[in-house]
C-alpha cells in the first residue's frame, strides 16, 4: 500500500508510492502518451483493458461495461491510493505517516479519442462536470475521506500519460496545502474585512474589465491579478458557494459553456497548448464556507522556467495577465459548435 | 519596469514582467538551450556580449573584464528584476503592488563550456560557493532588500536557456512563500519543542541511516522523509546555522565537496539528469535565527507529473526517499577528479 507522509516542516503531505517503484533509468527514457486508437484503453472496443465502470451516462437499457456510452468513471489501473484499509495514522520519530487510503478514478470525457472537450455537444460537456458531481456526493459517504481533488492534465509536458480525453479524481485523507492555504487566507480576510475574498475578486474584476477572459450569467472566466503562469486562468461562480458539489444542473450546464469557451479560446491563441486544470472546492466535512468560495484553475504549461519556483514558491510571469486576458479575450472561437453563451 | 504583485488570497508575490512579454505563439516555440560554443555568451572569447563583471576570481594583476578568470559574476542581460528606482508600494482596489525592484546575476562556475560543477578542482568549487557569499554580503548593504535567492537551472527541462555551468542570484525586497513557510513551521515546532526543527531532523537522518546519501564532518546529505520529487536531495550544516553567509571558507570547502559528490552520484545513476538546486538561508535583515538552519534543496526534474501539483501543492512521489538514498548511495563516483571526502 502506498504510504502517505507529512513535510515535518511544513506540514504538507505527500503521497510516496512504495511498492513500484521504478528504476532510477526510468525516469530517464520517459513515454510519449499513447497517441494511437488501437492501443489505448480508454478507446470502444478496447475498454476491456480497465477496471469495471464505477458510473457511465448511456442510453437507458444498456448493459454495465458495455459499450454504447458518452461519459465513463473508472478506477484507475495504476491508482495513487488504495481504498481499502485503514489510515493507521503513526509517528517514526519527529516523523508522521499514515496509510495511502483514498481513490483514483478516471473520467473518460467521451469514446472519441480524438475530440477535444470544447468540442462535444453542449449537452455532453454539461454531463462531464455532472460526473464530478455525482462522484463526490458518492464518495463523500465515506467518512475516511476529507478533500476529493479533480485535474486534468492534457499533453504530456502537463503530465498527461494518455492521450483520449480524460479527468482524474483523487480522493484523500487530507486536505491538499495550496486549498488550506486559500482557506487560511479567506479567513484571515474575512477576520479584517467581514467579507469573502473571492467575491471582492469577483466584484474588482468586474468593474476593472481588464483581466476578464469570458463571463455568462452564473461564471465569470479571468486572468488572475497575481497570476503565476502565462495565460494562467480562473472560473469562478459570481455568487458565493463553497462546496463545487452544491451546483445545480442550470449552473452546470454555464459553467460547462464557459469552460468550452475557454479552452477553445487558448486552443486558439496557443495552438493546442498542453495543460493543467483543477478544482478548488471546499473540504468535503465543512459545513458552507463564508470565506471560501470554489473555483476551477486552469494553467496551460508553456514554459520550462518553472524548476526553481518547486523549490522557492517564486514565479516569474513574462505574460502580463491584462495582455493574456486580452489575446483570449479577441480569440477566434469558430471551433466552437454552439454559441458559447448559451444560457 | 517589472512589476511585483501579491497574490490577494494567500499572500505569495509573482514578478509580472510587464514591458517585454512575449506573444502567445512564442511560448510554443521553445528554443533549445544554446549548446554550442560559439554562440555561448559565457564562453571566453564572447564574454564581451554580456554585461560588465560584478566580482570575478583570476590571477593576481589581471583588468577588469579581460579573459583569465575561472568564477566570474555579471548582470544577468534580460533580469527579472530592475536594480533602479523606489519600491513605490500602493494598492489597486483591494490588490497590492510594488516596483520591479531588486538585482539578478549570473553566476559563470567556469571558462570552460562543457564542464560539470563536480569535474571542477575542489578549490574551485570553494570558490564558486565563496561567491555566492561574497555577492550575499555585499547586497546585503542595499536596505531594500530583504532576502536572495541562489539557485541554478542545469538542462532544458529544468528551465536552463544556457547550457554553459552557470547558478543565478536573485536579490528580492520581500522573503519567498517556501522559505516564509519554512520559517513558520519551524517557529511554531520551536514553540512547543524548544528545539530546531531542522537539528532534529538532521539527527534522526544520522541515527536512521536509510535516507543518508553521504556526510562529512560538516555537512549531511539526504533524502528528506517527505520527498516530493523522485531523488530530491537536500545538503544540511550539521551544527546550527541559519545564515549561509556566515559560513567560513573550511565550511564552505566541505560543502561543495560534497556538493560535487552529490551531483556525481545523480550524473552516474540518472544519466545528467536535468535539475535544479536553490539555496534556502534566513532572510538578510534577521539576527541568527533558532529556529530556522539554511540548507540547499537538490531536485532532479525526472517527471512531467508536476502539472497539477502546482495547483494543489499536493505531491506523488513514485520513488521512495530510501530507495532514492540507496541508488545514490551506491553510486559509482570515478568521474569525481578528487576523493569526495577530502577535508
Amino acid at each position: 500500500m502506498p504510504e502517505l507522509r507529512k513535510d515535518p516542516i511544513i506540514g504538507r503531505w505527500v503521497i510516496i508510492a512504495t511498492e513500484r517503484a521504478a528504476r532510477p533509468m526510468d525516469f530517464a527514457k520517459e513515454k510519449d502518451p499513447v497517441a494511437l486508437n488501437n492501443n489505448c484503453p480508454f478507446c470502444e472496443g478496447q475498454k476491456k483493458k480497465t477496471p469495471p465502470e464505477i458510473l457511465a451516462y448511456h442510453p437507458p437499457g444498456r448493459a454495465k461495461d458495455s459499450p454504447d456510452w458518452w461519459i465513463s468513471v473508472v478506477s484507475n489501473k495504476f491508482p495513487a491510493l488504495g481504498v481499502e484499509g485503514d489510515l493507521d495514522r503513526r509517528g517514526d520519530g519527529i516523523y508522521d505517516r499514515m496509510n495511502g487510503v483514498g481513490a483514483h478514478e478516471v473520467i473518460i470525457e467521451c469514446p472519441d479519442h480524438d475530440k477535444k472537450y470544447f468540442e462535444l455537444a453542449p449537452i455532453h460537456a454539461g454531463d462531464m462536470l455532472w460526473s464530478f458531481r455525482e462522484r463526490i456526493l458518492d464518495l463523500k459517504k465515506d467518512p475516511r475521506m476529507e478533500y476529493i481533488l479533480i485535474f486534468k492534465n492534457h499533453g504530456k509536458a502537463a503530465g498527461a500519460s494518455l492521450a483520449h480525453p480524460h479527468a482524474q479524481l483523487i480522493a484523500l485523507p487530507m486536505v491538499p496545502a495550496h486549498v488550506k492555504q486559500e482557506i487560511s487566507g479567506g479567513r484571515q480576510y474575512i477576520d479584517f474585512k467581514e467579507r469573502c475574498i473571492f467575491c471582492d475578486i469577483v466584484s474588482q474584476e468586474l468593474s476593472a474589465k481588464s483581466r476578464i477572459v469570458d463571463e455568462n450569467e452564473d461564471f465569470l472566466c479571468f486572468a488572475p491579478y497575481a497570476s503565476r503562469f502565462p495565460f494562467e486562468t480562473w472560473i469562478i461562480p459570481k455568487h458565493h458557494q463553497s462546496h463545487f458539489e452544491t451546483t445545480e444542473r442550470p449552473q452546470i450546464d454555464r459553467m460547462a459553456s464557459l469552460l468550452q469557451s475557454t479552452l477553445s479560446r487558448m486552443d486558439s491563441v496557443l495552438g493546442n497548448p498542453p495543460f493543467n486544470y483543477i478544482l478548488h472546492s471546499a473540504p468535503l466535512k465543512e459545513p458552507p464556507m463564508a470565506h471560501f468560495h470554489w473555483h476551477l484553475e486552469i494553467i496551460p504549461k508553456l514554459t520550462h522556467v518553472a524548476g526553481f519556483e518547486w523549490g522557492s514558491g517564486f514565479y516569474i510571469n513574462p505574460m502580463p495577465p491584462e495582455q493574456a486576458a486580452k489575446y483570449l479575450r479577441e480569440a477566434n472561437l469558430s471551433s466552437i459548435k454552439e454559441p458559447a453563451h448559451a444560457n
